[in-house]
């Protein structure tokens, strides 16, 4: 892959970066992580705001605009897709310097197979003894590198698909990779951004989805306990979209779900995403 | 300066790491910023240690032991102390491959001098809207680069030498950069580790040199506005050793201490920690 | 004094209630604390309104309407008022009985002089150590009796004039018997009812007159540690109305506030509260 | 009923206290509930230290010692189980009177039934949306009329047997009449005293035969979830003793449990209780 950094476009062996001269170290940075669909990067905009939010949070100047952003990604596509003809992903890494002036690297590799078992069947959870910090603690905006409880929680995630986190008044969160839905009582239910959640895309098109086809959706505090409430649950993130949840711990959750309302969006969830315009500002399709 | 990284001797130009084969972006790293005092590394056992048990927390592996950890420390101070005769501040970085596999980085500079205004008037510090979690939520033993409370807290410093943060309890914790004591009739309290600190090695040699003078020392949750009933409050940290406070926000805190507990400390400290053995270990002075 | 009780007017003696028949003892009750100024309630809809919110919340019904509020607090005042001429402190209390039928004890006292230092010289206040959970975790409109952080704090009183409370945050909450005000940079700020406090009438009214003087007021969240850089801090209470702070634990606060925005405050406060209509509603003066 | 009220034996109608001179309104005061067994109260001297250590912390001098209270309590068992043979429910209630001197009032009723359903088939139990503070912010060991957690969670009751209550971190505490315990992998597990639970006399009780079995025994922190992974659940309480819980909000918890350890533990509990010394202390059986 080719990846683009300092300037120009080199190889994953000559992607280097300076130690001393950077925000690298002492985690002045902020970072995105998006995917292509038939090599179009998804929802370029929408992840554009988002780093741009995270970057005035940390006082990181951003140097580029969307329009020189979405040409270094379509750029980096042509270079890396084309001739392998993989999905990508991409990730977008904003450094500040120690001389008050930030950068922008963009790294490529390509996208991570899912199995289509994780679909049909679902996949199995845990529920992490990290705590993750509501917002009121630590502003969830902010994507960076290496928070502890994220850190941690992969260490010691084993046989699972993802782990949950609460916070610490032991509302739920969110997984170290995906955001989470609840379905109960025929409504669709996830943690708000106050409970410390990163505000996923695939978690922004889901409630559109779901609004869409007027399935009642409350963004609200979570407790923990709800997961074993609800009548089912799921995950969604970028690479993988939405992905059924078949057990958390050890306990069975759902034996089949052929019929729910997961089925119902998954099924539904491809179609919406390519059709909604907003996920393709920008390009001209 | 020449730094240690892959294995090699680096200048500052040349010390670069690849971004896509580290956990520097994925933030898997742990780090420990020592001193020289006439050019041999201070308590490089207690660092050691530390680092040790971060990375042990983080699971991540230590690919040196004690022994060779110092001959790397000492090596660099032949390189890079010698030729200038500066004292040096040496960040040392444990960061996880994506392989799994650990490397060791050593970076040099010049210990930043410290104007005789701070120890003789004493600083302003300012209390920061941000919150340090306590280690009930985030574990305070590992020292990460990039803790948003840390990063926050330092782009809004202004004219404050440090800036204190408070947990969610409203307990008092430390500085960005620097550990805090309270003198209260006659005693000197500092807050605990379960408060959410980083276990100081300034800090911990302070507590040792109150106990040796016969100060009764209390390490406890200190509330934060206790830092306004105290007599006297002086911040740690390994670059200036003790650093008084004249000045808390913008009220008068301490006119003179010129005679107070801050002052004897402050005036026996170099000796206490150039005596002290635990200090030196593994160094034949 | 001869107080409302099971449908009767009783001596101080007879006023006795069945410990086995009435929620006095299973806590299902709620009250309100009145005073008089000239022998007439202030108030009176105001607080008869706190107890209908209050006994709404704890679904205790609520057997009498406002006008059969005052008429009762007026029959007492003749009773008791007349006869003496003293001003009066008033307590009204609704008790659910076991048989989820509720009734209403109306009990009368002298209202306790004032000493005239507590408003020239002003009053020492402590710090609480026990905590008063915020409105997250208890209701606070709910006047109970009994709340244990109250009473404990109260049985630490010693020398204060009273004791102000914070909330599990840290923030700052209330005294045991007062709201709490601060000044900073010619602003009037007094913590929000979701730091845990009881919406005191008196402190309503202070912020009324504020507003009328054009004294900016922000109702906020207020860390402990901000009493120590306010420039003034008074607490308010219905018997007392304002009342200067001049000391905060052992570090003196305020020297002389006589030119203060406390002392405009306090100046004007009884020609307000006597000439603001809404506290008079339903007394045809 | 006869009753022991500022010492004399009065019957319910007569049981009355007067409102102005006795802590009873201000919250003044503490209580404890105990039960007979073939007309002998059932650990009077737990309960007897129980409510010391709550006046204790209170500050309300206790008017008597243990022989005095078991006699107290004995003399009642005579009047009032003799008669009908019933087994009596007593109430002792310490209230501090606003003269600063304390009155024991003690209350008899009738011991409510409990079906054989309840142990047969199991209960119902709902978790409640109010918080019960942890430890570190309300101290658990007072028994207090009236907290307002509790009041307002048996407001909302419904078709429950009981509900249960989390703290401010979603960890388990216990029901407003019960604690609560869980069996997982073959152990023991139930909320420790820091959570915010009332050291139940029944609980210990259980944690005794437990032991005396040789199952494991966890008392520490419990997640609210981690209701729905354990295998059983149960509560205890005075009244009733062990009550298996079948049901958790609207969620099938246990068809059958009938050879579990909460079998095990119903089956031996009363043979336990009969035969531990420690209950029947003061009592030559």
């Amino acid at each position: 892959m080719l990846n683009y950094l300092a300037g120009q476009w080199l190889s994953d062996e000559e992607a280097t970066i300076n130690v001393k001269n950077t925000g690298i170290l002492t985690g002045i940075s902020v970072y995105e992580v998006l995917r292509t669909y038939n090599g179009l990067p998804f929802a370029a905009k929408k992840h554009f705001e988002r780093l741009k939010k995270s970057a005035d949070y940390m006082g990181i100047p951003l140097p580029i605009n969307f329009d020189e952003f979405l040409e270094l990604l379509l750029e980096g596509v042509k270079k890396n897709h084309n001739s392998s003809g993989e999905e990508l992903r991409i990730k977008v890494i904003l450094v500040q310097s120690t001389n008050n002036f930030s950068e922008i690297i963009v790294l490529y590799e390509e996208l991570p197979k899912v199995s289509s078992d994780v679909y049909e069947l679902g996949v199995k959870v845990g529920i992490s003894k990290f705590i993750r910090p509501s917002a009121a603690l630590v502003p969830s905006i902010i994507k960076i590198p290496g928070a502890p409880w994220k850190v941690l929680t992969r260490k010691a995630m084993g046989v699972y698909y993802d782990m949950l986190l609460l916070n610490e008044k032991g509302d739920l969160c969110e997984g170290t990779i995906s955001n989470v839905f609840l379905i109960k009582d025929e409504k669709l239910i996830t943690p708000n951004i106050e409970s410390g959640i990163l505000p996923g895309i695939t978690r922004e098109n889901v409630i559109g989805l779901a609004k869409a086809m007027e399935i009642p959706v409350e963004e609200r505090t979570v407790k923990g306990w709800e997961l074993f409430t609800a009548q089912e649950v799921f995950l969604t993130h970028t690479s993988a979209g939405i992905v059924p949840i078949r057990k958390i711990e050890d306990r069975v959750y759902i034996e089949d779900f052929a019929d729910g309302i997961t089925r119902i969006l998954l099924d539904n969830f491809e179609g919406f995403i390519m059709t909604n315009e907003s996920n393709w500002e920008g390009l001209s399709k």
